[in-house]
């Protein structure tokens, strides 16, 4: 355990709930600033002035702010090597493991929203996830061998991935084919998933 | 120098530009594979088979394929720690560099995208980058200090975002304010830098 701690702004039921089942994986103590979307407190000059996008997850940890979901999660992955969530530099994981975190926030997200707004992407050769097919394609491709996306080994990029697929399979976004419910299902048994989800639910109550 | 070599592949003007400046910056020997997007050699099928997407930049690895030019980069700069272009994993500039280095991808491609299409974003809750102003000023707020995106110290993160802002303010996509101009300059005056411009006129040259 580094010290000092680890603080986590963190809404319920948001994106950045990924980051809380990554900390529950890697069983590390932290402080929670909980951040209340509905009342709208990431627009506090507070949290402003730490993240001027006013937005979670981000992590506060020896004086550096971190933000980006897929940031956030490779340094707090990257900052506990004892809990092997992270293929170490030098690992032949280490490049599939930067590529698919990065995968996320450059491609996916930016394909979903243009997805879920019924948008045309940008002309193939400067959108930069290509099409919303592709996308689709190389993820089912990628998680076919599995169990986990990189294969044999269990990463953090296993608890982003197995997390936005859970939301945006529910909301209808992503197609439920049998390689991505299967990895979905495989993922939320873990116990860390599971105590993750139950702690958001008590935060989000805690918000009503 | 790691054996086996990397291998680059690389479109002339393109989003690899950055990646080149890198592999040029670091000093490093590595076997160029060069496509031509006019051509439409991206959708050779051999490369697709690499890279389903057909995109550049991509390195391949002791047989890992790495794609996403933020992942691209941040895994070449890991692989020559002698080079200091990357703040090692306990350094106090590995959050930040983190950060920033996804938040091209994350936040700036797509907030670009939607502005240089005059399009909306999404509504600020879901959009992953909040509003274009909201970015540049994230951008400008980072860079006043200078004289690198992370203060006194250069890395990698500068070759990915000098190379960004020097096209996309040629497109006049992003405003020329002064830390953003003066920013360009100095990355673009290292020799690193020049070496690549250079080079990539011949690469373009060489598919005429
Ligand atoms: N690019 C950011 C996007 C994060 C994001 O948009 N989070 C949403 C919650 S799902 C948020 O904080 N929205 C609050 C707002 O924009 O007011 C990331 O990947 O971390
Ligand atoms: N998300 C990718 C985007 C890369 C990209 O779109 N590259 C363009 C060149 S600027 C490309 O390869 N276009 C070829 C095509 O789509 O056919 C990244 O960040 O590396």
């Amino acid at each position: 355990m580094k010290a000092p701690k680890v603080t986590f702004f963190h809404a319920p039921q948001s994106r950045s709930r990924g980051t809380l089942a990554l900390l529950e994986e890697l069983g590390v103590d932290y402080d929670l600033h909980l951040i209340d979307l509905k009342a709208g407190t990431q627009r506090d000059p507070a949290y402003l002035a730490l993240n001027p996008l006013g937005k979670v997850p981000a992590v506060r940890h020896e004086g550096a702010m971190v933000t980006e979901q897929p940031a956030v999660m490779m340094y707090l992955a990257d900052l506990y090597p004892e809990k092997g969530l992270a293929p170490a530099i030098g690992d032949p994981l280490r490049g599939p493991y930067l590529r698919w975190m990065v995968f996320y926030g450059s491609c996916f997200e930016p394909a979903l929203v243009d997805h879920s707004m019924q948008r045309e992407p940008a002309p193939h050769a400067t959108s930069p996830y290509g099409t919303w097919q592709e996308v689709l394609d190389a993820i089912v491709t990628q998680l076919t061998p599995g169990p986990w996306l990189l294969g044999e080994r269990f990463t953090a990029a296993d608890v982003l991935w197995g997390t936005a697929l859970h939301w945006t399979t529910m909301f209808k976004l992503v197609p439920e084919l049998p390689p991505v419910r299967e990895y979905i299902d495989r993922v939320r048994a873990r116990p860390a998933m599971q105590r993750a989800e139950a702690k958001d639910a008590q935060f989000l109550a805690s918000q009503a």
